[in-house]
């Protein structure tokens, strides 16, 4: 089959032919149909630090989403023609497209553990971006946040991610506050069910947010955010614009503020994320481009150059 | 009745002669017997914003040990001559020794949901430390920072507030390693349990710290607690050391870290380290003055002059 490997830090992803794999027990092999394309994918390019959860040579894609053409044994539940999508930590502690084979072949062989049915109605390029934009949304929002029905939320950053968390925070019923630098983008934040639009979250001190997403991270967001959310108020920290932030103890103290660094998200975070797919209550804006395409659309994504989420279909 | 008076920022407390107060239902008069002198006490004298929740003129003093005098109905549960202490924060909103009287006056009214019994063996100078040192250790260490038995938990400070933290984990079952620049009382925190005593706590990073919780607060102690600190570990911020804080938010987010503030504890953390002094496992060091003392008392907090918490005895 077709695939792109990665060999190594500062080295160019290569097409390669390499052999079909084959599913075990527990496991069933799915044909790519749509594989998404993450700035994670330019950081393994650039960032040593991945080699720890790497093995090399390494198909990457963590976003997959396919039919299933074989089962490893009878007891999968799952049968030819079953469209999927996969949870990409992966429940053996195996991460999809890093320790184990990921979207950018043709084919994957996947633990039932890990795999979700795709609902009717929902695209392939949809379920792929619903496996990491949407779990690490819904991941941050609910799961890591805590948000309970009636909260006031506010969401830094209305980009990739912040756009689909507000949503999420909206459709979980609750009343949503965005703080985003660039106003061409406020209407979209309103049309998401945003109650105020500001530029900077400490213009929302006097709200008594309870739950402040920060989907920015540069730093002075996470600050920013101390400072606004209410008393015994949650901060969760997603974004890595800047890796570094200064603090001030004193409202985290007395406020009684709880910070919380998150990651990804649970199988069940893709499962509502692609309910709310089902229902048409998130579409993100998805780019395309195809198997070929890969290498150039991660340079893409580097130059800054790609809107919405960009997913190769096969 | 003599008592001291606070009447604002930067004034000089002063002794006066005011009436003694009556309890009304569900409220019990005490003859104070002990009444803590802390650092927050410097504090009201220094920095303008304790004005905020604070009543004028004010009796401070918050920790508070003594007799029940008289009761405000027959149905209060309590009668003359028990001994009780009372919980700082209180019940109704108002906290003792800021927005109503404290133990800085020979009499003190308290609701009776505030009021805690001092169990045999316990004097009033060791009940009057529980109120608040005993109730923020406790309340850092098993309260915000959900301690649970066998797990390994980092102190940062082993002075007044660390060292009762110190043992309270190690009593509650956990493996308590300690982080204490002063290396003439490493002894004392191995007395206590420690496991093992470094200078900083970067130096326990590869244990697998379940928990950390900073007393210290000096900023590079939030950013070295997060450094050190294991996968999804709790870091817990007491100390105000200083009110600024440099953090790498890549280790809080990779490592899915929480962080959270935290100030006092609940009426039952009291109780629970009245119980450990009562079995003779908390023994704080305590330093005595009398009530004419409690100024100067004030003035040696200031210029640390104090080792051990200090308790005026009337």
């Amino acid at each position: 089959m077709k695939a792109w490997h990665f060999t190594g830090t500062h080295q160019p992803f290569t097409k390669v032919e390499v052999d079909q794999p084959t599913p075990g027990p527990g496991q069933i092999l799915i044909q790519t149909k749509a594989a998404g394309i993450c700035h994670s994918d330019v950081g393994i390019l650039e960032d040593e630090k991945w080699l720890d959860i790497m093995e090399l040579p390494a198909i990457p894609g963590h976003e997959i989403a396919g039919t299933v053409v074989a089962v490893g044994d009878d007891n999968t539940g799952y049968a030819e023609g079953d469209n999927v999508c996969v949870w990409p930590m992966g429940t053996a502690g195996k991460a999809y497209g890093y320790s184990r084979g990921g979207g950018w072949g043709e084919y994957v062989v996947a633990d039932i553990e890990d795999v979700l049915r795709i609902p009717e109605g929902v695209s392939f390029e949809l379920a792929a971006a619903a496996t990491d934009a949407g779990m690490t949304s819904y991941g941050a929002v609910v799961e890591a946040g805590k948000l309970q029905k009636g909260e006031k939320v506010g969401i830094i950053g209305f980009g990739g991610l912040g756009q689909i968390g507000a949503r999420i925070a909206f459709l979980e019923g609750a009343e949503v506050y965005v703080a985003e630098v660039n106003e061409n983008i406020w209407d979209a934040a309103y049309a998401a069910g945003a109650t105020k639009v500001v530029k900077d979250i400490t213009e929302l001190s006097d709200i008594g947010l309870n739950l402040i997403v920060d989907f920015a991270g540069f730093g002075t967001t996470t600050a920013g955010a101390i400072q606004a959310v209410g008393y015994e108020g949650r901060v969760v920290q997603i974004g890595m614009g800047k890796l570094e932030s200064t603090i001030d103890t004193y409202p985290l103290i007395m406020k009684h503020v709880t910070l919380v660094g998150n990651t990804g998200g649970s199988r069940d975070a893709i499962a509502n994320v692609l309910k709310y797919m089902a229902s048409g209550d998130i579409t993100p804006a998805i780019e395309k481009t195809d198997f070929d395409g890969i290498a150039e659309g991660v340079d893409r994504l580097h130059r800054g150059e790609v809107r919405g989420r960009l997913v190769a279909l096969y």
